[in-house]
């Protein structure tokens, strides 16, 4: 429990309801989840803040199981002590999940392997008032064989620009999807997941906007057609409008080892 | 869809989240779940507010599955279609599950043979943060022999007044309780479930209270002999506190046919 003060870095494996944060990144006049993150160090150590590096920077009102940040931090607490820490200090919205002593050269986001993002849906007729927080309710039609047969065409390592928005800023915008599924867990439980080796702003909310659109249309519109053009002009104007961000889920983050 | 317009008497089965309400209760000042209900059946009739009668008054930041209340409403709506429009004027966190017709004798909570209520448990380490509104965080360990052994002397018709409070003014506080369980759905999902004829103010939450005291104690603190005290000499004083509201849900109301 009380080792001599010392400098290490750390890895916080993190859960988050978004609903009440302005998302992950720091801003003035915002609460978000890596300003509370940070003060909340900052209080263990006396100071104002400590700054944190998180594997995926969620949007506003989008959640996380599985969200990674690291620090570095100069406590005695050891690391099972730091995670009680802050799980008491934290609020009811933010969870530390488990702490552990990671190497000095450890990047939650740049060491990530994959990233998997998950999109809950409520097909229930009227809406399930426990999830109108935590899902989009979605009890219209879908053809399922269409939403597999486009999902099917959209893994791979492509150009995602038809998928992401004005907001991105990388030049670089290929990327590898190495999994996209459509999941119907009961009548009224359905989920989209994708996993890849990193998404573009607002990506993941993108693909299931669009591929709502094409689901809902049916065999008969073309809708994997459509799926292909966007891919291979990399035109967001051909694309659906984003869905919602409370339905998503950052799920898991996967490093090497 | 359009039938003439005429008096009768429906049945709604509702959900809430009741998190962001003052509870089921009308009352000035507070957002309680029956003022939004008779003010969105007024809507629909053009005036100000239909009043409703609940099966059981669910207290602040107490949830509902199953809530049934009657009303008389005087529309050309079918039942469907009512259904249909308060799932559209109704905000997301009260959900209509069904409307139906039913005789103009029925009485929402008179007519009540039973009750279920849930209250949930979860038991993770850390806390899940997409359950802080829904149960009570409660990692501790916990006696299951002793809570089953306490439950099973719970079971009976019975004066209840041990597990009240001021706030109730009935006279007559003897229930049939006919169900009382602690299931353990997976290593960080517990339930308690208690089924009545009838419930007292703050009943299920002192029973929950109390029962959370002593499965913490185990079974050297001779748990089940208080609960019979508590029974036997219908005093308040000897239960725990009232457990918090948030972990509780009114989830079923059976009926004669």
């Amino acid at each position: 429990m009380t080792l001599a003060a010392a400098r290490r870095r750390i890895r916080i494996d993190l859960a988050y309801d978004g609903t009440d944060f302005h998302g992950w990144q720091s801003q003035l006049g915002g609460r978000t989840v890596q300003d509370v993150l940070e003060r909340t160090l900052g209080r263990l150590h006396g100071r104002a803040s400590i700054t944190v590096r998180a594997a995926g920077r969620t949007d506003a009102g989008a959640h996380a199981r599985g969200q990674v940040v690291d620090a570095v931090v100069h406590t005695r607490l050891d690391d099972g002590a730091l995670a009680h820490a802050l799980g008491r200090l934290l609020p009811a919205d933010i969870r530390p999940l488990a702490v552990r002593t990671v190497a000095e050269a450890f990047h939650a986001r740049r060491d990530a392997l994959s990233k998997t993002y998950r999109y809950r849906l409520d097909r229930s007729p009227a809406g399930d008032p426990f999830l109108s927080r935590y899902a989009l309710h979605y009890p219209h039609a879908l053809d399922t064989a269409v939403l597999r047969e486009c999902l099917a065409l959209l893994v791979g390592r492509r150009d995602w620009s038809g998928f992401t928005d004005s907001a991105c800023t990388v030049r670089d915008r290929r990327r590898h999807l190495v999994a996209a599924r459509f999941d119907e867990l009961s009548a009224t439980e359905a989920w989209f997941s994708f996993t890849a080796d990193g998404f573009l702003t607002r990506m993941a909310r993108n693909l299931v906007g669009t591929l709502l659109e094409v689901g809902a249309e049916g065999a008969a519109a073309g809708g994997a057609a459509r799926i292909a053009r966007i891919l291979e002009r990399a035109d967001r104007t051909l694309a659906g409008p984003a869905a919602p961000a409370r339905g998503l889920v950052l799920e898991h983050v996967a490093y090497g080892d």
